[in-house]
């Protein structure tokens, strides 16, 4: 059955790859699995058609047959699930790598969303520069313990996994602010996700939509 | 195999059943399945010996044998694949509720861990009482979202699941500051959920924890 995810039809970073429809693309690229996109516009993305496939109005989405699933850890876990390359046999370094995955997406990812609030959506208020030093001390906190255990492996727990996909691409988030430049071993960790044959793929595959195009406002 | 999980000595909540040792405990009375605590300290948490289990010095754990997990989500997870009572059988079916648990931990909850923050560690600067409309704000107009999709729905996508666990849980979050009041198809939700035994089992277990212990500073 044919794949279809959706993506931005202009994504809001101009083609950085930090949209996550990029992580969807990189999972399926992991899994060598074929994939067709349909690009939402950010107007299209609040209305009832597409709230039907995702009901925070947001991408990606994943169609499969009569299969259709929102949020990008469930989209990756499915794909992970049924094909190899993503998740390890054993099945206690399953745990572990989902493990890794939640971690990604809640405990990880909730300091740096509040950097993108404050920069985006609170960018003009008084408080915001008095406000920020606090902001990106709670996301050093955090990376201090992720590259305290990452330590000098080459991923977080054995070989490459979905884990690591999802890390890695909260990482990229990163990456325009030059926060992640003080942790050395996390950027290591970034560039060996970004050297990946598919993680190449998925950028490439993003940036043939939004080259050229003005980021959305 | 005997399952240990983590739990605080001493909750910030001073018992509320808001901390993350309650949604494992909720998930473990569903799937019927016995376990034991072992009681940290916010001390002990940061720690080596703890840290070496969990990476970010947080509670829950979970051990069972060989296996040592940390995220609420992962282990939540993990309990419901090999045990009945939190995934539906129907593999479609089954990616869709683990989607509303992902939605639940990486959509609804970070901007809820914002208001948590700018309560509490945010709480005596100058610009708080000036940002926290912004903060209620936004997590209204994601509870507007999550309380179109349920509509009068008992549950997110037919029977009760790990899914509605966490959504549940997450929302609960919310109770004390009566912003879910303005949501009444949502507060029959959590209602719902804090109704079932399972629930109840958990939040007893929590509460005689932390009763008549001081709230941890």
């Amino acid at each position: 059955m044919t794949i279809v995810i959706t993506a931005f039809e202009r994504s809001p970073d101009g083609g950085k790859g930090l949209a996550r429809d990029t992580r969807v693309r990189w999972a399926l690229e992991e899994a060598g699995q074929p994939y067709e996109v349909r690009l939402v516009s950010s107007r299209a993305m609040k209305e009832p058609a597409h709230r039907a496939l995702h009901p925070f109005g947001q991408i990606p989405t994943y169609e499969e047959g009569d299969l259709v699933l929102f949020e990008t850890g469930a989209i990756m876990l499915h794909i992970a699930e049924r094909h190899a390359g993503l998740l390890p046999v054993d099945s206690n370094a399953r745990a572990r790598a989902i493990a890794w995955m939640f971690a990604a997406l809640n405990t990880v990812e909730p300091p740096i969303l509040e950097l993108v609030t404050a920069r985006f959506l609170e960018g003009d208020k008084p408080w915001t520069k008095e406000r920020m030093p606090l902001v990106v001390d709670r996301i050093h906190a955090r990376l201090k313990q992720l590259s305290d255990r990452l330590g000098d492996a080459e991923w977080l727990d054995g070989a490459f996994s979905a884990g690591d996909l999802m890390m890695a691409s909260v990482l990229l988030r990163l990456k325009p602010s030059g926060i992640l430049n003080e942790h050395p071993n996390l950027v290591a960790y970034v560039a060996r996700g970004e050297a990946r044959p598919a993680y190449i793929r998925a950028f490439a595959a993003q940036l043939a939509v939004n080259a050229g195009k003005p980021p959305a406002g």
